[in-house]
């Protein structure tokens, strides 16, 4: 059955860009309060997508832009359920400048199509549409039953994704989540990203005098702000570049052989990524290798600091306030709750009484990991490699997916992130681009998929 | 022959203050490029004030504003000869609408006179040179030769006064310089202060990634140069509040039995001066008072910090640049070309090689502190408490007056520095004022000192 379907989309190619190009061409920019009529209309396509599929589906209202559910039906027998997640919505253009060809109106060249969405996420998301669509029209159905759910308020922080997901909740009942938002090991090589750090996002701001007063008359006499803050955020780490709040590492997992192994043997190019970092080297915590320390160590880092004077040359002030934000990743299986009052224990246990302290959370979201034998796993991993031709990479990333976890808490299913598109895609720069043949072999991959977690059940 | 040179500033002092209210009336705010024609016409009226008084006068071009240098002339025998620095230019006028009258429009109330300028520093300078018209007026001639140097730079940090100095040098040969730029010890007691700090002011600059970078893509991987500057800046200080420079304290001067006597003598408000902060504490270096933390102990502060993420919220990044500005006030006997290279090197030494580092040198200033016992310096004490019917108190300034240690360079001459004004009289806010009283007992002081001076050689 899946080589008609794998004829099928080969003769359907042609269209399969020009179905993509049609998506692209609607300026669906959730951050953007002029584009509600665009995003309106990227809930319209999609929705009219999965009924002209035969798929039942419904433009579900949320608190901010709508979400789209459609679903394939019960299927005969007992068949897995794979819940697909995208989202509609892109990110602005920036600066229109950078592009060489408009953000939307979507170009072929290169072998690549350029449109902003190309590959976050209307491209990726679309190669799961198309092999369904594939399905249902070969044959009528679809080996497993599909569900999806694509939203239109990823680029904005997802706030409504956890009110749906526990309102649809039965409905949305799956085996697997599967989502295609994560990009390729490198040009050549799919991966299947199986965890995501969690993050805890801290804000610090120390009020020292009344105003910033004058260095010459009152240094010496009162604590300054500024140097306060640079004494705790130094206490934060060690000479190793390890956190030393304590308790920090308490439950950390330990890496395994096997994946100690498995990231070693990567062909990580640690010379190609310091130069696109422009970092005159690599550094991190001791004891671990670049990628140990990308995927599976937890961090800490300043991402950014305010104070006093900013201005050119010079101005003798005690800064009357400073502020740092400071922010950590975690691992399995740190506790996000717990690290975060220990973050605040250890900087207000850091800070003198000669400065007052404002400490505020702007986030506490937990890590991710999949486990790496479920059937699922399996079944993307060979999908990969038939649809792309090239075993995959099984990878983490150093970012947050929160809404993963809440996928694993409101639905108890685990996700499965299947990457097709460049690393180096400019996802959220000028000229966002989906290799053709990528888009081509997502597409494969993704009814693959579908055929073989069917045989594995 | 004082006598009648008091009875005549009594008589006057209606006069005086209608004198002063004109300089004031004119906007002569040197940072303002606008304002170019109100510069000039400041620096005419200082000139046609010392023509009218018999003196000579000349309005010297510099490579920015211009320069007022009067003189009585050469006496008859053997006086001394005392050079009256002050300065004709005035701070901006900030936000008009914390001002209760006009910034250009002097007020009298409630026994002060309100203007931009009326303490700092043409009150101030006034008041010196309404006694030598008073002398003058009424007896033809000065008990010393006086000579003014009245400039118009002094706001933005003197950038010429060097080059006249020297290249007026012999024309500006002294005994003493003798300024009125700094405040009373407090609401009653006026100050001679015989000492200023030295300044170093440096910015640090580090480059890490070349853009900011996503820190759960990049972190863990890369060193982050706020992490970084956090802990350069703690270095440079221990938990005493020590700086931790290496040879920093070497040439500091131990402060004397007698100094330190007489400054646990001094009648501070240790509660009233932490209240005035609003900092939750005073704190300074361990082992010394708050009033020699202040004006005899070297300091290290942060000024102003920048990187990164600043806005509201949460952004993810590693910025790609981070700077800080720091200064340091340096006392006697530390060698401000000394000590900023061993800055340099310290901080050189606590930057590791993951970061790029530019370090940039805004100022470098020498401290200075006169003789205690020199006859001048006695004139001035007499003088004041002849003014004030209140004996001033000696003190010290945690701030910096580069032009102290160039006065001594260039002409060979120490400064005598007469406070008139209230500590909190506004200098550089809305609302400056100069007290109707310390105004006048500022010229009777300095009518005195001229006596005086003449009468102790």
């Amino acid at each position: 059955m899946i080589d008609q379907v794998l004829a099928h989309l080969d003769a359907e190619k042609k269209n399969h860009v020009k179905k993509l190009c049609d998506f692209l061409r609607i300026a669906s920019i959730s951050t953007d309060p002029e584009r509600k009529d665009d995003i309106r209309r990227g809930a319209e396509w999609v929705d009219a997508f999965f009924r002209d599929c035969g798929l039942t589906s419904d433009i579900v209202a949320t608190g901010g832009h709508p979400c789209v559910l459609a679903d394939t039906g019960p299927a005969d027998g007992k068949v897995p359920t794979v819940l697909l997640y995208g989202h509609y919505d892109v990110q602005p253009v920036g600066d229109e400048s950078l592009w060489h060809s408009e953000a939307f109106k979507p170009t072929v060249r290169d072998g690549a199509i350029f449109a902003r969405g190309a590959a976050d996420d209307k491209g990726q998301a679309l190669t799961h549409m198309l092999a369904v669509a594939s399905w249902k029209k070969v044959h009528g159905t679809v080996p497993v039953r599909v569900k999806f759910m694509i939203e239109g308020e990823e680029e904005i922080g997802s706030p409504n994704l956890e009110a749906v997901l526990r309102q649809h909740r039965e409905k949305l009942a799956c085996d697997y989540v599967a989502l295609s938002d994560t990009p390729k090991f490198d040009a050549n090589t799919p991966a299947v990203t199986y965890g995501t750090k969690g993050m805890i996002y801290k804000e610090i701001v120390l009020y020292g005098p009344k105003q910033n007063l004058h260095s010459g008359q009152y240094g010496g006499t009162i604590a300054n702000p500024g140097n306060v803050l640079a004494y705790i955020i130094a206490s934060l780490r060690d000479a190793d570049n390890r956190v030393t709040i304590p308790g920090f590492y308490d439950d950390v997992a330990t890496i395994s052989d096997k994946e100690k192994a498995s990231i070693a043997a990567l062909p990580f190019d640690e010379k190609g990524f310091q130069a696109f970092t422009g970092s005159p080297a690599l550094d991190g915590e001791k004891g671990f290798s670049t990628i140990e320390r990308r995927w599976v160590r937890p961090t800490l880092d300043v991402n950014g600091m305010l104070g006093g004077f900013i201005g050119e040359g010079a101005s003798t002030v005690i800064p009357a306030k400073v502020m740092a934000k400071v922010s950590m990743r975690i691992v399995p299986h740190q506790d996000p709750e717990r690290i975060s009052k220990a973050f605040d224990d250890a900087v207000r246990a850091a800070c003198p009484s000669t400065v007052k302290m404002e400490l505020m959370t702007h986030a506490v979201a937990a890590p991710y990991v999949a486990p790496l034998d479920s059937p699922g796993m399996k079944a993307a991993g060979a999908a990969m490699e038939a649809g792309f031709g090239v075993a995959p990479r099984f990878t983490r990333e150093g970012g947050t997916l929160p809404i993963l976890p809440l996928f694993r808490e409101v639905l108890g299913a685990d996700s499965l992130m299947m990457g097709f598109c460049h690393p180096d895609c400019n996802a959220h720069g000028p000229d966002e681009f989906f290799g053709v043949d990528d888009f081509h072999a997502g597409i494969r991959t993704s009814a693959m998929f579908f055929h073989l977690l069917a045989e594995a059940h």
